[in-house]
Parts: structure tokens; sequence; C-alpha cells
């Protein structure tokens, strides 16, 4: 049987897997990220896995795919990614083609390889021209148009989470103040919570609870506390805002919504839906719906990144 | 010779001409757009005239592209366009189609014909990544992503004059508030440049004058006038910081500038570039030029609207 690798690597662990081409996962692994100190010993000991994996379960791989953190899709880099132990621009597409002759790999950032799994795997079948919002730590964005991921011409397009909404807004990360990111990340959700908090005397289960988590916002809300349901009307109101602009530009017929915050459902999709639609351009008369990705509940980041794969050989067919 | 019509349809007249495979406009002509008030009738004498010029020129018509405000561009019609004089959807690229058997027909609306102008005539060619930005009575805006114009899932993409850049901004036509279009288009700029007198008492050429007009603040700006030059420094903060979410979402390896406005030239890119630069993500190092249009003196919108049809056969062959 035929397989990619999808290897989706984070801070903390790599997950990695072999997938079909019907998006079957014929095997699991995992792997520390941040205990290796230099980077072509990660590569070796993930590619000893892999190769392992492939061997035990008799199956052929084909391609390699791989998500990570401010990937270049254009030259298969890696560079600037905070949460990972390794500085410098890493050649991490080169690195594992390298081990693994005559297998094309390619390389994402997160959003880019979720919009991609989406389109292989998940809600975005058929579809040409779609947008995939990832709502966890970060907020990211990948944007399918004409079929096509759009990569831009130094393969870092997408960066819907550095967007910036408000240029007097909340400081941000990457050096400037309002990115989107700073408010419809779960830690800027969480700031939402706690800004609703101190601005009031309101009585919420809230106020009781120190760390404040998303999923304590999240079960708040479904336990009717007003100042979390205010909370996802916030940030309803802010992500429903920058999809209007989204959708202005791009013209996508569905947006799919991943990620930690995802999690709660209709909780914040309503908001997101409601104040999308009344603040896109109506003379287009534009549809677009919010939509949680199919890839939810499945294994997100080993799909993404194998899909890469796949429609890598696809196109080279 | 081949050659394809390039139509440009505007409010008050509409111009067309006949464009062979390298650019060289072969004839041109112009016929009133508003005297119409029956489309068929307007539809007929268009093509009476098309069909005239190229039985004169002795030439051989391969296709026929047209530009014109609010064009769908998945179905070929036109519809709520505020300056043209006929109401409801009409469908323009069936009509003329009907005319010239045989002869395939591609609409677009005016700002990503200029795009597709760009990238088979002018400052494009071989570009696969570019925006095109037109500032005039409006803004509007064309993406190329991967060598494909982005046309969205309804054939309206591209409405960069309607990203909203102030929620509680200026009022639009469209409804809304803060477009782009209210502080980018010609008349935007005139706006900033009144805010500006009545804001203070500094002496200004511009105070004498009136009606007051994006050429009179130009031609002010270049003797030195403070006011003026305030007002293009303001436009492009605006302009800067809009383009460098887009840039954040696409990134494109170049943006072009046209229409109106643009014929101010360095005295509005260079406020642009710089608030561009200075607001553009910087961890991603994203190296976006701003551009003049190649077209910007030459026939664009007739050039933009053969493009299209050009394009169109390219890809059939």
């Amino acid at each position: 049987m035929d397989v990619c690798a999808g290897i989706d690597i984070g801070g903390t662990n790599t997950a990695f897997g072999l997938v079909d081409a019907a998006g079957n996962v014929h095997f699991e692994g995992r792997l520390e990220t941040a205990t290796w100190a230099a980077v072509e010993d990660y590569v070796d000991a993930l590619a000893g896995e892999v190769r392992a994996a492939v061997a035990t379960g008799g199956v052929t791989l084909r391609g390699i795919g791989v998500g990570a953190p401010n990937a270049n899709e254009r030259d298969g880099t890696i560079a600037h990614a905070p949460n990972l132990p390794w500085k410098g621009a890493i050649p991490l597409a080169a690195m594992i083609a390298e081990r693994f002759a005559g297998c094309p790999v390619r390389v994402a950032n997160d959003a880019n390889a979720a919009a991609v799994g989406e389109l292989v795997y998940g809600g975005a079948r058929g579809l040409r021209d779609f947008v995939m919002v990832t709502l966890g730590t970060g907020v990211g964005g990948g944007f399918v148009a004409n079929g096509e991921l759009v990569r831009g011409h130094d393969g870092l397009a997408g960066e819907l989470g550095h967007v910036v909404v408000d240029w007097d807004g909340r400081p941000c990360g990457c050096g400037r103040r309002g990115c989107l990111e700073t408010y419809a990340s779960v830690p800027g959700f969480v700031e939402t919570a706690r800004a609703l908090l101190a601005a009031g005397e309101e009585p919420s289960v809230l106020r009781d609870i120190e760390p404040l988590t998303g999923r304590d916002v999240t079960a708040a809300a479904r336990a009717g506390d007003a100042i979390a349901l205010a909370t996802f009307e916030r940030t309803g109101r802010v992500l429903g805002r920058a999809l209007a602009n989204v959708v202005a530009l791009t013209g996508p017929e569905r947006i799919f919504v991943f990620g930690g915050l995802a999690q709660a459902g209709e909780l914040l999709l309503e908001p997101t839906q409601r104040h999308l639609d009344r603040n896109v351009l109506d003379v287009l008369a534009h549809e677009t719906r919010l939509e949680l990705s199919q890839l939810l509940d499945r294994n997100a980041g080993i799909l993404g990144a194998a899909a890469l794969a796949w429609r890598r050989l696809a196109a080279a067919d």
C-alpha cells in the first residue's frame, strides 16, 4: 500500500503518521522536539522512526509532508520560529529529502497545512476558493484560490493573525499593535475575558479562577455566565469584521475554523457569522458560511501534512 | 493578423480597440454609454462598430474582452453598477457572444482587467504574485496569485476599496463606514485636504480654490504647499497600512498603482511605501515594492480588456 508520511512539528512534540490516499492513518508516532539541541540529530531520529514504521507496516513511502511553524513553502526552510529550539534558517525540506532519496518533501506552515488537509480530507473537498482560520496559541490563515494554496511570492502568505485590526490596539509579540492574533487567539480571548471582568463588578464564576483558561471561559459560557458570553461576543465581533475584509479581498465560498477556540463550536461561530454578515459589503451579496473544520476531532496535524505530500504527487502525475 | 477586441465600458463613454498579441492597438473607437436607454440597442451599436473596424482593418477577430464596473467574472453579468444607465443584472458576456458567434468573450471588473493588462502587457510580465491597486473615482484591487487572477467563489473578489480601515470612519457609498475608498480615492484624497484646511489656519494656496480637485492638491504639493504635502502623507499612511495587511495575507512580489491619484507619482508612492515598510510584519522580511503601472500613460482600459481575451485564448490552446 502507498502512503505518505505526515509530520507535524510543534514546539514540544512532533507527531507523525503514515497516511494513505483516502486519509486513513496506518501508523502514528511521537517524538520530543524540544530535547534535541542539534537539528541534525533531531532529523536523524525522526527519519529513523519514520523508516522503522514503514518497514513494520510493509507499506511503500511515496512522499513526505511537514507542517511546521514559520515554514517557508518556497524554499522549504523554517526560520525565526520562537517555539522551536533551533536558531537561524533551517533547510528542513532539504535535510529530510537527503535522508529519503527520491521521495518528494513538501513543507508548509501549520495553517496552510490545515487548509490543504481540509481540501484533501475534510469539508473543503471540491471547493476552489476557501479560507482556513486557525485559532490556537496564535492565529493563522490558509487561503485557497482557484483550487491552489496562495503561498505568496516569498512562501509566507496567509498571515491572518498579523492582519492589524486596530493600529492603536493590544501589543503583539511581533512588535506591532492590534494584530488579530492579540484578540482571536486563545490567550487573546482570555485577555478579553479578563478585561471585561476588570471593567465592572458584575458577578461571574470566572472571578474565582486563576489562572484563567479558554476552556474555563467556554465552560462558563455554556452555563450562561454573562461575562463569558460577552467574551465570545467581543471576540466574534473582532473576528467577524476581520473576515469581512478577507471576504472582500478573496471572495471565499466558505471559511473553516480550526484550533483550540474552535472547540467552543456555536458559541464562537454564531457571533462571528453574525458580525461577518453585518459587515460584509452587501451590494456584493457575498454569502460566505463559517464552518468548523471537519478535521477538528481527527488527527489534523498529521492529515494536513500528509495531504501536502499527496497533493504534490497528484500535481506531478 | 489576429486581434482581440478590448472594450472598456465607463459610465459616460465606452472605448474599444483591436489589439494584437504584442499589445499594439490597431484601431480605437469610442461610443457613448449613457445615451442608450435599452442595453440591447447599446450592444447592437457596439457590435456594429467592432465589426466595421475588423472589416476595415482586414484583421481576424479571435476574442473579446470587456472591462466594466461591477462585472461578475464567473457568469459574465454586470449588476448594480451605480454609474451605468441599465438596471438589474445584465448578461453582458452572453449578449456580446450572441453577436459574435464562436468568439470567446471574457468580462472582468475594471481593476481586475487592469491587473491582467499589467500581467500581459505591462510591468507584471513574468510575475506570479502581485496586486494591482486602482485609485480613481473609486478604489479597486486586482489580485494575481500563482499566476492566476483571484476571482473568488462568486466572481467578485478583489474589492480592496471596500476593505474597512476604520470601523468608525468616513461614511461610504456602500452604506458602511471607513472603507479604504473613502480615503484613497480621488474624492477621498480631496476630502482629506479639506479636513486639513478646516483643522487650522495655516496658509495654503488651496484655500482659494473652489471646487478643489485632486490635480489642484497635486500641483500645490509640487510647489511645496504644506497642507497639500500633509494630504499625501495622510493618504499614504492609510493606504500603506491597508497594503501592509494585504501583504500579510497574499505576499505579493510587487504592488502596481494605477488611476488618477497614481498620476501624482512619487508624491504618492514615497509616503505609501514608507508606511507600508514601517507597518509590514518584519519577521517575515517581506519586501514588496510599490510601482506605478506601466500602462498609466497608455490606453490601459482597452489593453486590460484585450488582455483578458488573449489570456483566455492562451489558456484554451
